[in-house]
């Protein structure tokens, strides 16, 4: 699935809020007849914005898969988009599944933002020092303890997670436009076989800070190492943020 | 100026709604003091996007035209962009003075459609006859009355304008976008030493109606000569529009 999360308060199903698995549930019902529950993998923020979201639900439905997605996308909002439909085997679980999740997070540098990105990327009107955040990067890879990257209100068990790969790309435009007018942008791209709740965007906080010289290269490692939320940087804005790819 | 038209109700200011133009002039006073009054080059209507318009205003101000643009940036919604700011001559007018205006249209064919394009692209789920819609577009190349693709409530004096190119492209993504997925695309570009009132959209929606073969391509020649707006097709939704640049 795709979707734009600009209008939507994330995935995961709230009360009086609208979400995409909420829409995704009713849509199904209103295709079915069926109340079924839609299993993601990954549960993204307000905001978040997906190019690569898998889910799963279960149906007694005769409709074949291709016509269930061309009907499916007929009544969703035109912003929600189901780019693919296969059947499954009845354990399939797109989270539990999941070998890795791949993000990536986009920066507005210096006074270049577009109108087109307001949604899509976070402004910071600074130089960033992309080899600083490099350097900063390099320890958060392997397996650890991310504690101080968690948010709160997170009522995980374990906090260890493994991130295969974390990249800092400096780019013309932003990663999916490629606007008329060349701007000055970051990429950072993160792999991991899991998250922790706002982990991602608490590492951006953190090596944005690091680009900003508000600190040294050398703190990203040692705020890992104090597994104390309260060590890491900001908490980067939700509209920089695309789930990209979940590698099954 | 560069702007995502999606939550104006385009250039021109009216009672009750938000324009561009209101929102210029009201940043404009925030900054100087002064009620002044903004020309733009183009009345982009509501919906419609810019990566190129030009508007001029007389100040008394002494801020150097880049502090001017960096601190309206700075007041400005972040969906509205000043790219570029200098000081001109007294009598420059940037609509009067164009010598050209160009625009492009963006349609999204099949079940291509992405989640990020919705508000920047006329969704039209068939496959469009590309070389059909050539063939229409030429004999509309110059110097012509264009009454038949003018909307109404125009109170223009004269309604012939020239053509100097008119081009149908097929890409695989959007013009300013990127998307990791590919899709099916048509860029229409077109550019005139003036346009009527919805004359784009117009000319769109003829070709478009060309491009599904519900019209032969000589039907277009054949509207244009009628002079009778009620033998065009439809009007083509504003926001696949794009003007991109204004030349003086």
């Amino acid at each position: 699935m795709e979707y734009d999360g600009t209008n939507y308060h994330g995935w995961q199903i709230q009360e009086g809020v609208v979400t995409i698995q909420g829409i995704l549930e009713n849509t199904i019902c209103r295709l079915t007849g069926e109340r079924v529950r839609v299993h993601g993998a990954s549960r993204t923020d307000a905001g978040v914005h997906a190019f690569g979201q898998v889910a799963a639900f279960r149906t007694t439905s005769s409709l074949d898969t291709d016509t269930m997605r061309r009907a499916l996308n007929a009544l969703l909002p035109r912003d929600i988009r189901i780019r693919e439909a296969t059947e499954t085997h009845e354990t399939f679980h797109p989270r539990d599944d999941a070998l890795s999740k791949r993000y990536f997070y986009v920066i507005a540098t210096r006074n270049t933002q577009s109108a087109f990105t307001v949604n899509y990327a976070w402004a910071i009107p600074y130089l960033l020092d992309q080899e600083a955040m490099e350097e900063a990067a390099l320890p958060l890879i392997g397996k650890h303890d991310f504690s101080a990257f968690m948010g709160s209100g997170s009522d995980v068990r374990g906090t260890t997670r493994e991130i295969y790969s974390l990249r800092v790309e400096r780019m013309s435009t932003i990663p999916f436009m490629s606007l008329p007018i060349e701007g000055d942008y970051l990429k950072i791209t993160v792999e991991a076989n899991g998250f922790l709740r706002h982990m991602v965007r608490n590492i951006i906080g953190t090596l944005v800070e690091i680009g900003r010289k508000k600190r040294h290269p050398d703190t990203a490692k040692e705020i890992l190492e104090s597994r104390d939320r309260r060590n890491a940087g900001q908490t980067a804005p939700a509209k920089g943020l695309f789930l990209e790819k979940i590698v099954y």
